[in-house]
């Protein structure tokens, strides 16, 4: 509800186990929350981008946000990911996940269609006058209709049930022109940046948190840079967010979105299973290569074994291997069409 | 099957009416296909960008293949846009669909997620092995994550249910850049073009036909161009095609895709109901507006009746409307990232 | 002037010959140029993008000019490049342009910045007003700001001397939108393409010739492509078309642009020196294998002869070669910001 | 020299006064220059996109350098924009500054042909090579060809003389790479950035400094900003950016670059001329508007007078005007391809 606190801190978009047969692996799931909620992260964040939501039926994305919320059994605020083929379908979501007590819903703008900002606008406007669950825009624009900063101030005085925006743009200047808009007309409102690689500077101009998906990798990772972050203690948290940098490229820019943060997750001990975009053999062989750099980078934070036949010394920071990964990221990134 | 004739001609991607409560009109749908028939199409495409596909549930897009194929009864054959959230719902559809008796499917590449040309190929490759139908490749790279040359030459080679690829970028060198890497191996694939603004110079260059949303809306015009570029009429087809290029733009451009086509069909004498995407009060506006701006197009053709109060003299050669037509074909254009 | 005859045909993009010093080769520009016009270029187009305009000094640019002037002795007119750092010095040139006897100037938008059609319009406008020389618009949106077509529509009504617009973004539809716009009021403006893979089609909408790359490195297939369209003979013209793709998709997106036509009038025959832009060792590498592969198309239509150890069966049409230049070319686009 | 110390500050990317005839205006220049010194500017940038280097002959360029040097008098170092048309001319332009004491130059990458890393790479390897001042890499991607990740590194560690990058990407995370990237090979190479609406963020993550167009208009804030960040005073710091990011906003999007800075210095005291790219009449009329808005957000911090008329209540912060002026600035994002 529009009086309760603004939201903070890291919501974990989670991943979901598949099992041998491609469903959702629920058993696996589960312990994967307990996992999560143990190691401190603030809220969970099921049917995000990084949850594969396009990926699942309807039915399915219901079941998620079910298993999750009987899990969790309020440890933790649960954010619900709720977009579905239209205005009506999605408020119909709304209603769902109301009834199994999330704390908010997530809704990204309308995507394959790259909707005008009125578009956007009376897309949102419909949804927010009918919801009965608390809303949180999603802006991701290199996958959906982007949400302007004008859009966002208006929706933000008209809808009372709008409470929050995710931005993953990555972009400080656009999060800036944003909060600076919203803010002092609505106090309780939210800003969540999901691009981990901004998370402490994003912080530092007035975040409020941030729904990364390194925190269903790390997390103890993503809860140390938060802490430090708002204790101030720049230096430290510099040197948190500069390794985190590194994980968090060579797991979203080494695979096809989301596999690389999948390899990892399965490197912290869970059973991940095959995801449901089929991949060329080269694909899978590239992502085994992947699996071992990662746990070499894993390793070096204790939170796995060295891979057989170890890391190179230095662990993660050979200046070959990170060349040649930033290489990657900046073909990525072109091909996103980031730059 | 593969053994069949090359797929060619006029496949219309076509619209579905809304009734009062934003439901399927049935009636209306049926009365539309027909029309369309009658005014010489070859063949229709339900499910495709122009038919919202996304905007529909799963039951909604098998209904609509359904209804259509119940009311063709043969007469043309039926090109049944297939794609859903994963590959295993997708050959539920092919199957569902191969039932109904459609000529082909046509999938999409999958969207939101923007996959490399690996994970494209992997998509289709089990698609193309597990198929009952023919199936269409459908590259919309504006919207979907794009299907590159190599990959549609590797797919043509290996998978012979793969019979085809609508394109709608309305690159004319990426289409000679297929046809050539294509053409040699599999001289019964097909060549088809989304893009109205380049239809005759396509089929010039070694189309086999289209998928345009205006021969949705101007059967007639759209025909006799395919007719007259066919028969190397080319000063008569030239001048066809610029009249289109005039029309498409202001249908394309100067609404949210495809409310300007609706608008456009509404005159031709149908009840096509609100769409599903909303509205803002100015959209509401502008598309009026629009939509008397078509209607002097229309009635130039004598498809209709001029609007109450005239159109201007010249019809819609007005040069002051057209120079502002195409600012916003150009702000739209860039909007959409082809800029 | 303005009631001259609509310029036509072919104009090439001439290369710069250096010496071993780096210098402009004097002797082998007017040997160059005289090859060029005995295999039938309807005319000459230095200080293009193709001639490295920009990598010269303002004294080079006018002495190349000069030469080429001085050697072609009227016998094809020639299309100047007179872009300078501003309005004043690009005056400055046209000045003296004229002075050589030069057919027409083209001018570029401004690059750098990235300029509004307010400033593009204001820009021209400034120069159409006091130009002593016919001026081509020079459009090539890859490069320099764009100049879109309401901008092209008031400037062609506004200016006499401005008669003609040279566009290099190879998009069929915007090319019709541009026609569609200018020629009912200015039947003397001339429309040329600056993309060679779609030098048939472009013409057959409606242009008037082309200012293309290619036909520096094979003025003998660029011609034979002009007459064959010209004649309406489309299924020959068509397989010319399909040849120069293949040559032109090469020699342009294989290499740093114009190092692959560089390499290509080197096999023709012309000592072309080392470029001004360096290169580093890879690339130097990368250009060897090119030019071997060029030399294997260049041969195949006898226009040199094989390299030594001889080509792959079947010429350059290896599926193979030709799937790895294909992907090349998706590379090439992407960075170049066109897909 | 390479064993001095690390750049750091603000260093201004001054802008360059015209006369009456469009000239140079050496007085005002002169005026301008111990203006901004007497406000704390750490250095001087002459020949910076800002100072629209390329609307410059090579003879005016090297007479503004020459004409600060002289008014400058040791009393703030130089960096001096040094590219031209090519590496024999840009050495030559080094080899000038160098002569006039400048610390060290600033060189974009090569613009208008857009390069590929391997010839950025060899661009720079070629003037490392032979520089005879210290030289600091210009990246910026939206003019020019972009400076990347692996490429700074390369150069960094090969070339003792390259000694820093200015970076005018905007983007955290990039930073962040170079930084990781670089550092600790070279502790003594600087990071400086160009984009003022994140030059608190980016100091946070380890930036040196910035080379921004704002310090030319309010060098006080811009000091005032460094100050704060560099002292740790997040609060105050981040009060100053927000209100930075809404004056840069308003002159960077609202005109053509630079014209909103100069209107900006106008309203400062300075006869600014009028400038070398020609305005439409509607531009004008724009610019006389930004001019007035200008002025309030100026006399808010009592940089100037309120204009004759009044401000509207709240200074600057009118919401309806902030939301105008921002979705001009998305409307030029993407127009300048960064949305």
């Amino acid at each position: 509800m529009a009086n309760q606190q603004r939201l903070a801190g890291i919501f974990t978009p989670n991943l979901v186990p598949y099992d041998h047969k491609g469903e959702i692996n629920e058993s696996e799931l589960r312990r994967y929350i307990d996992w999560l909620i143990e190691r401190g992260v603030h809220g969970l964040y099921p049917n995000g981008s990084t949850g594969e939501f396009t990926r699942f039926t309807v039915e399915e994305r219901r079941r998620i946000v079910s298993i999750i919320a009987d899990q969790t059994r309020g440890r933790v605020p649960i954010l619900a990911g709720a977009a579905e083929a239209n205005v009506k379908e999605t408020l119909a979501a709304c209603e769902y996940y109301a009834g199994l007590g999330v704390r908010a819903v997530a809704i990204v703008a309308p995507f394959y269609y790259k909707l005008s900002p009125a578009s956007v606008y009376a897309y949102f406007k419909e949804i927010g006058r009918n919801t009965p669950v608390d809303v949180t825009l999603y802006n991701i624009p290199m996958f959906a209709s982007p949400i302007d900063v004008p859009t966002v101030q208006r929706l933000s005085e008209e809808c009372e049930r709008i409470v929050a925006i995710k931005d993953s743009s990555g972009e400080i200047p656009h999060m800036i022109r944003m909060i600076r808009a919203v803010r002092p007309n609505r106090p309780d409102f939210a800003f969540l940046t999901g691009w981990d690689a901004a998370l402490m500077p994003m912080i530092l101009v007035g975040c409020d948190g941030g729904t990364n998906a390194s925190s269903g990798v790390v997390p103890e990772i993503t809860r140390k840079l938060y802490d430090l972050t708002m204790a101030q203690r720049l230096d430290e948290a510099r040197k948190v967010q500069y390794d985190l940098v590194g994980l968090f490229d060579t797991m979203i820019y080494s695979a096809e979105f989301p596999d690389g943060f999948r390899a990892a997750v399965q490197l912290r001990g869970f059973n991940m299973g095959v995801g449901r975009q089929p991949l060329s053999a080269e694909q899978q062989t590239d992502l085994a290569a992947l699996s071992r750099s990662l746990q070499c980078m894993l390793a070096e934070h204790g939170f796995t074994n060295e891979p057989v036949g170890g890391c190179p010394p230095g662990g993660n920071v050979n200046t070959a291997e990170v060349g040649e990964i930033v290489q990657k990221v900046l073909a990525e990134l072109k091909r996103r069409g980031l730059m």
